[in-house]
């Protein structure tokens, strides 16, 4: 009898549940979760979208984890890389989460002790490096970590032994034979790992509606040394800070045409340092000047300025410099502009003003649109298939991406790779995955994983509500509306007092406030008046609703308008 | 000796002064003076920029011309086409410029009077309809129009002769010898106009950043087609309904596959009515389905649903379809979807989760990125030099386009057509160029031409500070602290009120609130204590200034801090 009720005991599952970066760009974090045992790969941000005004950034929920505190089943963090859209929730989730101990590379534990020191009040967090190579056995898992070519070094793909079969994660990757500044990618390896049969792949989606292969970083290379070559004035090259392997390209490319290198920007700096530092970033000695202002004791050929602020970002150096702003660099008629970087979606408008701006100032500018001279870091649509055939996965899900990026990434993997439709998952964020040998469904159940808001010090404090208003007062501003009322007579005591930002000039509104206070004073006096029983709310209520209207009838505008009455 | 005063006397220049449109698309305005006679082409407006929240358009500023009532030497302002950015300021322009004739092909005056019912309290305009060859002599200045292909029916260009000389202004255009819906590029006539001598050519810029032959009309057809061939569900085309030629291509292939069409928008309604009305849309009887309900009577395959909100634009047509927020249409799986369109930059992300959304509704998606389902109206290089190499200009002004777009026109004009550099004239707007016989310089002077905002019905009103607080209040929102004091015994009467929007979530920081209040008691009451004589607007800085430090330090937020200190 009981042996019966064993056998008719389902196998345990194992969920695959990502809380970010599933239908989206950014914010990854991905939880296995095995009968007691739960293992956590990434832990990113990403940043706000429009109609977020003030929210620094958005970070996943982890409400599943810290709910009953499910956290303390949590054998391991990984990590893959050291972009913030893959270890930038760290400071903001770590502590919640009872601090468990991380596997990351040297540089991405650099970066994340980097990034912690920004963030007041962090524990002390436990770091276990890990590199290619390496392998960790976490409660139900065995962890084997591979090298994965990248824009930043140090990146691991991982291979996971569980119970229910073999796991590959891609992390995020291209394949590039020639690569600048680490090793060329690891067919080998990747090739042996395909062999050991895998159950699930899970696969990166950002580059999954580009046709081709990705460019290798020896093109670009290529193509900036042009540049280089004939650039008779000063060099600007902006470009994103995390892309280490570029930042190593002006770098090499400078110390062979003998220019300086400038570094603009605070995380351009602390990059440039923290490579050097673990031996990540080849520079000569006396390449890196000391400080900016040093390129004015050069000749313009004997510069180069390595900025942040390729995605025309307000506070960034390169704007400072454009701005005229920069306590030492400014444009000069003759500088050459090197955009190596793409636009993110939503900085085209901002990148556009940014480059006229340098014409304007006589700059000679290129970008990626004129000429290969940036190159993304995300598997185009033949690298991904090739990570298929690899692979050779039972199952497939594609991850990282918007959805339309997931769907791309399926629709390779069911047309080119014959990977059967039922096999091929796409989730959402907060989907539970069940995977068993040769099953896998989608439970009906969803875990929480809306976006969660970091404000300041405030960590989901901003919801709904507060971003609501926030946009409200944004579009019209806020009239506020001080009235003073006599308890006894119900008159108003002299006139109201109106305070109002955002909505109209008022000095050049006088006439707009005597109406609005003469409205006041008529609604408030027709609720108290005849001895009435006076009933606040309602009163309130209508002051704000006459003057609404009335605002509304002579602008066309709807501030938020907030009536103070006061008894006295 | 009177004589020789003459001969020294300079000979008067034409004026020309851009007010919008140079370094930015969108809100053309151009001014032509000679003596006092002023002629002005177009009154557009632009979308507002991010950092413009509540704006609605932005508007050209027309100072130099209310100035001295200098409006009144306008002798006429001449429209090109019916394109809000060509159009758009009419109602907030016109009425201040003492509402002088106007002169537009038959649908720009359509498109123009349309406009002006939606506008509050417009006076008649005075609109003489002109077409291809019309001439029209207007003080100093003769004026012949001539037919140029581009989105929309009834383009003109302008040859104008003036006492300086022969100008050609090209309008928005691209060559396309198989358009749909108006007549191939009059070759013919372009070269005859070319013959007179032309002194100056003020030539579109919008496309002079990309390379090639902008496609035509009829290969885009071509690939709309095959879509409509081989599509079995219902087929949702989203478009600008400015895109007037692509409508025509989406009712014949509806007529000739079968399909019924569901006009679904405002604006997309209102021109397919308009252009219907003019005899410039052809639509068979019955095609255009009476109520957008009505699509439930057919079968999939006999449907198309033509909308608006290809932008991912809020308030759109699709939007609501998408978000199921229509009456009468929603997304079924297996509708296929064409976006007709290019994204506008800045709208990236909006098109980005409606293109997710849609997937996840198991749409099939085309696009532009995919296949050439959409061509712009603007000219690339090929176009812009034969357009030079046709006009042979003296002078060369790109107008149209952001100062990128200027200076890769300028640099064909400068490189290709072999224009000497000193006769390309670069100019921002206000700038002022004056224009003799073989002779033109930039004036040191300029005229405003800033951005002049249309919130609602205020027109300008809304300036640097309003703005300002409107970002303020949208990034950490707003802390009202409202205090009674006793005037007698200096004492603060019972706990101050707060009044807050967007800051926190007021419910859940209790503890904040009532530190707050004690802090608001302390400042005052430190102020009003042991008989001193009270300041009460240093006293008010010194709430306002305690109380947003000590909220920064809570929170790293800065609210607007707003004390209201009430002494009775």
């Amino acid at each position: 009898m009981e042996k019966e009720i064993i056998t008719k005991q389902t196998e345990p599952y194992l969920k695959i549940i990502p809380l970010g970066g599933l239908g989206e760009v950014g914010r990854n974090m991905m939880l296995l979760e095995y009968k007691d045992s739960i293992l956590v790969i990434d832990m990113g941000f990403r940043m706000p979208e429009d109609g977020m005004p003030g929210i620094d950034y958005i970070i996943p929920n982890i409400a599943y984890l810290t709910k009953n505190k499910k956290y303390k089943n949590i054998v391991g963090v990984l990590f893959t890389h050291g972009h913030y859209d893959h270890i930038g929730a760290v400071p903001y989730a770590m502590a919640r989460l009872g601090n468990p101990p991380m596997y990351a590379s040297p540089l991405t534990k650099g970066i994340i002790l980097k990034r912690q020191e920004e963030v007041p009040m962090q524990p002390k967090l436990k770091i276990i490096e890990v590199k290619d190579g390496s392998k960790i056995e976490l409660g139900p898992f065995k962890v084997e970590f591979f090298r994965q070519t990248h824009t930043i070094p140090d990146n691991l793909g991982m291979f996971i032994e569980t119970p229910v079969g073999n796991i590959v994660h891609t992390s995020d990757f291209k394949f590039d034979k020639h690569p600048v500044n680490e090793k060329p990618t690891d067919f080998n390896k990747l090739n042996e790992i395909g062999k050991r049969g895998i159950t699930l792949l899970m696969s990166d989606s950002t580059g999954a509606e580009q046709e081709g292969h990705s460019l290798s970083e020896r093109d670009i290379n290529k193509n900036l040394e042009e540049i280089f070559k004939k650039t008779k004035g000063r060099l600007i090259v902006a470009t994103f800070s995390s892309l280490i392997n570029r930042l190593q390209q002006i770098i090499t490319l400078s110390e062979k045409y003998g220019r300086k290198v400038a570094v603009v920007g605070h995380s351009m700096k602390t990059n440039t340092w923290l490579t050097k530092e673990l031996g990540l970033l080849k520079v000569k000695k006396g390449t890196i000047l000391k400080k900016v202002s040093d390129v004015n004791n050069y000749k313009d050929e004997e510069v180069t300025i390595m900025c942040t602020g390729a995605q025309g970002e307000e506070s960034a150096g390169l704007m400072k410099i454009v701005l005229k702003e920069h306590p030492s660099v400014s444009i000069k008629p003759g500088d050459t502009m090197i955009f190596s970087s793409s636009v993110i979606p939503g900085n085209e408008r901002a990148v556009q003003y940014l480059k006229d701006d340098l014409l304007r100032q006589k700059a000679i500018i290129y970008h990626y649109g004129m000429m290969d001279i940036h190159a993304g870091g995300h598997a185009k649509q033949e690298e991904l298939l090739e990570m298929m055939h690899i692979m050779k996965p039972e199952f497939f899900m594609p991850v990282h991406g918007q959805y339309s990026m997931l769907v791309a990434n399926a629709r390779l993997a069911e047309e080119e790779a014959n990977i059967p439709k039922e096999n091929i998952i796409i989730m959402d964020n907060g989907n539970i995955l069940n995977l068993q040998k040769h099953k896998a469904y989608i439970d009906k159940k969803e875990v929480p994983a809306n976006y969660v808001m970091v404000d300041g010090l405030g960590i989901g404090d901003v919801g709904e509500v507060v971003l609501r208003d926030r946009q409200a007062l944004a579009e019209d501003g806020i009239f506020v509306i001080i009235a003073i009322v006599n308890r006894k007579t119900g008159k108003v005591q002299t006139s109201p007092d109106i305070i109002s930002r955002g909505f109209v000039y008022l000095k050049e509104s006088q006439e707009l406030l005597s109406e609005t206070r003469r409205i006041v004073v008529g609604s408030i006096e027709e609720a108290t008046g005849s001895g009435k029983i006076v009933n606040w709310t309602y009163m309130k209520d209508k002051v704000r609703d006459d003057i609404g209207e009335f605002l509304f009838r002579k602008t066309e505008r709807r501030p938020m308008v907030l009536p103070v009455i006061i008894e006295v």
